[in-house]
């Protein structure tokens, strides 16, 4: 039954996001051929002909390498982990954080609008109702299908971080009305269309899966826009007011095939030579 | 004495989630037939004529392997953890994190319904009250027996979380009328019947056993579910004002038989070959 | 000086909870002769003539193995530790956790009375109240003797967790009158001891000792009284309001007989045979 | 576009902090002069012709030695990072944590400034308003541009630091208006002004980055200065009342020459012999 | 320029808690005098002819060993603690938890007075004004000089704690004003004099050090002096309100010559034989 008061979504990739140190004493004796041999049989463990898996070095303690897997299942994201375990390199890396979500497109225009055409023409919570409001929402999810399993972005610049909407005491997003709630997020959203072609931005939903309710994962060609974009959106209200975010994660992407390159000290590319 | 301020609770299963990071450095050399007969070894540890024992691959680093064992009394789970630090397989294994529980059916309305209906035949608090009181539980215990010892769910999904009823200062379950309580209580569970048969809960109890006041397993045949199912519930009042929770385990379900196959590198499957 | 404001206590014990987690790898070669062995020493090394120290199998992955020393000094702590790190067990021991107290009685109602009456006779704070006072302290202490100084209960089930009087910016246990403290402990009292006889409690102070202001350990035959007693209590309004709980820690005592069968892998029992 | 809620800010060095715990007992058995090689090597790892790296002993557990990179990009970053990862020497540190940010000037005043300037002359947001708030902005971060890519200050006792602005339930930075901030900001700004001479202060933005946000420096040739100075503007209001604050680092500057006198036990000092 | 604000404040000793597990299994082998030496040598590097070195067992988990070192300046606790860490003894501690600190002297009633009485003479903030600031704190320093370089208490029991003062939305040290402040100080301090001769107490500065804002260290003669103070001193307003408390860690101070006898499993003592 379709809920007046929670915005409906649409769902894409499944997303791990898994992160680890690496054990720079075990990889020193090895040769150049060696590390170049682990780095490929890693890449090909998690190669895969209908999602995508993006490499990154991170910068600071939290992690060295954050591998990102965009698979169609949680099934092919168990089999994506338990590669990666099962590969020789990873004898030399520490798991350190992970995240699971998916990608998701939060719809509180849409919703709203459904609501109030549907709701003229059906009781609310009727059969009718509610066929026709998901014969809708399956029209509007092919529309936005490109954006729900998108091409990983060939950008250099990682940032990724998880939140929450807060259930404070007295401030509780949950509390708030659809109406306020679909205000706050238009304004948030302007924010971020004023930043169209310099960021690209991922969504993800993570209730049920992992400790916070989104993770955000953005790419941009340098790295000054993720804190402009995130400074100025921290004084919206549905940011200053009601968003509680987690740790911040930083690194560069790199082309799966410079991971020997990388483990060998050469800072690896985005692009393959 | 039944205290008309604490709804009465039915008891079923002791629990105990085991979650453990494989240490894959120490497998890797590993014959599949000795990978095999250690799995084989383990299960047989943990193997119960009344009772069942899960295995859960997971997803992050928080643990690849979750155990959760259903038993009769804590004795059991004793033995069941005993048994399994004892396994050859243990030393490949580094407990991460756990939850210890009892399965519970919070007994809300009918707790209202008893003080309402008794306490209009005896003086509340009296003998024949409470002798009354215990009487009627014992039937309406009976009635629920199944659900207490309930089979293992055979879903392929599972989503693990523990929670709290908050105890802020100003927003403060415990300090509201049983009225209030059950009316919330009312509510959060027509949502959670609004999903029947799209997925199967478990609540258990851990007061006084663990750091949180609930454990919720989820166990559904596809994940998406459990993101829809939850940030519904995280509207209603019971949740979105007085819901606290903790960390978020997901995983996938297999056939203790897959154990063996899980630990040499093949996605385990729910059902045997 | 007797402040009017602070409930007076009696001391007994103290107390030394030391948590371990096995580290089985190690034992794993070890023949049952030499756990035997190294298990007589470590319960040699703890053993006193006045005082007694428990053993206890945990459940979960926060500790295996908790030993409960109870002295009369922390000189006799200090030693009970060091003999412990001393032994070869210790080898396979790892240190998770520990909570440092001093077994209490706290004298809310004693207090009140005490000021009230002396009071009437004598000038509050003047040499003569002071003496009376202290005098007073010592009946009342003799007489609880045997309460302080507490025969280690011989019950299977443990439950031990450390809990705070919350000191929040609006509901602060420490600006609240020593009237309303009184009464709410009085209610808190009144359902305790409805458990009488079912569960057996030692609370000790930890003030200046531990992380927390007090240690609570509960024993009982079986392990479902400790849920319904904390869970019942959870609504008074000293719990409800103004108790802050730490992690809850659950396991099952045994025999210090019983160490070595349990290093073996045999559920160790409270009685030897 | 130029949003009047929102302070400009001018950046210059990307800035790593990286801290390790030094792992002595590996280093124990080498000889004088092999510590002298791994050092030389390690600096020389991370040497640039644009940036600096400072080293600092610390003191306490959180960290032996921070490693403090200037550079001029993430790149740059990412680069010395896997440097220090490569070299001998980074088989016996242990990396602790970490703080990854760029020198930020933020401009309460300027931009304050400018919209009210520009403002009279353009309508905001139009174009012409947007090209001369740009123009204007270059000349700013010019006359600026020696405090964005600051000389390593040469004194010898550091403080490190994260922040925040607070974000409340009731106390909220990010809700006050624009007045009220920058009113906040110059009083601040004046206590920091009259410890001028003997405190040199470096901030840098981590929005996007790392977990709070901002991060402080402090060098001064004597390390009373800085709880003196932290202590007073703790009675300010934008500390007071919103500044929320990380862990505190302290320790000694040291040149990058002295390493080796280090590793080998010799209080080593900011200036080479 | 002396601000009415904020309490002036004097310091002494540099102040470094090192607290450390002992790796009781690399001990294990190792004959009693190899153990004397290495206690000797640890000892020896610690040793200074101005200045103290405190040796204490600790109570728990949380360390073994703690060792406060006493020292002229920051420089000196630098040296020391690489002195540690380079002995031999070092390879069998493991690092748990540290605290950095100057001895400090708040003086708030001092404070208020010299304002009141050189603003009646002086413009306050005049260069008149600053500079008979500045000679009478001078003088009012020398008079204290003792208890800035206190010598190291010779007593059994330890207890070390750090704290901050509350700043939350509502209660809030920092807003308060100076009267009011300066009233609280005065309670608290009325409940430490009462306890004169039981307990030695030595405060400490560690704003801009430690994570903290002070650390206070209690030395007495028998622990239960600790409870009874903390407890007594949270009902006033100064605690109650606005105090916020750390980790508590106790333990029981011995002679630095008997290092050797505790690492042999002898409980060591504050005197040598």
């Amino acid at each position: 039954m379709h809920n007046p008061f929670v915005p409906e979504t649409f769902e894409g990739w499944s997303l791990l996001h898994l992160m680890y140190r690496v054990r720079w004493d075990r990889l020193r004796g090895l040769a150049a051929g060696d590390l170049q041999r682990m780095a490929d049989e890693t890449v090909a463990a998690v190669a895969v002909p209908d999602g995508a898996t993006a490499f990154v070095q991170m910068l600071g303690h939290k992690a060295d390498l954050m591998v990102i897997c965009f698979r169609r299942s949680f099934e092919e994201l168990g089999q994506a982990q338990l590669s990666l375990s099962r590969s020789a390199l990873h004898d030399c890396l520490e798991p350190t954080t992970s995240y699971v979500s998916i990608v998701e497109l939060g719809q509180y225009d849409m919703t709203a609008k459904l609501h109030e055409q549907l709701g003229a023409k059906f009781k609310p919570g009727s059969d009718e109702f509610e066929a026709a409001f998901d014969a809708e929402l399956k029209v509007q999810e092919q529309r936005v299908g490109s954006r729900l399993f998108i091409e990983l972005p060939q950008w250099r610049y990682v940032c990724f971080y998880p939140m929450n909407k807060l259930r404070g005491e007295t401030v509780n997003w949950y509390s708030e009305s659809y109406e306020r709630r679909l205000q706050m997020m238009r304004e948030h959203g302007m924010i971020g269309r004023s930043y169209h072609g310099k960021v690209q931005q991922i969504i993800s939903g993570s209730i049920g899966y992992d400790d916070w309710e989104w993770g955000v994962d953005l790419f941009a060609p340098e790295p000054l826009v993720f804190k402009k974009l995130i400074y100025e959106m921290r004084f919206d209200e549905a940011s200053a007011r009601f968003a509680e975010f987690g740790p911040f994660y930083t690194g560069l992407q790199f082309s799966p095939g410079q991971l020997g390159a990388y483990l060998s000290g050469q800072l690896p590319s985005l692009v393959d030579a």
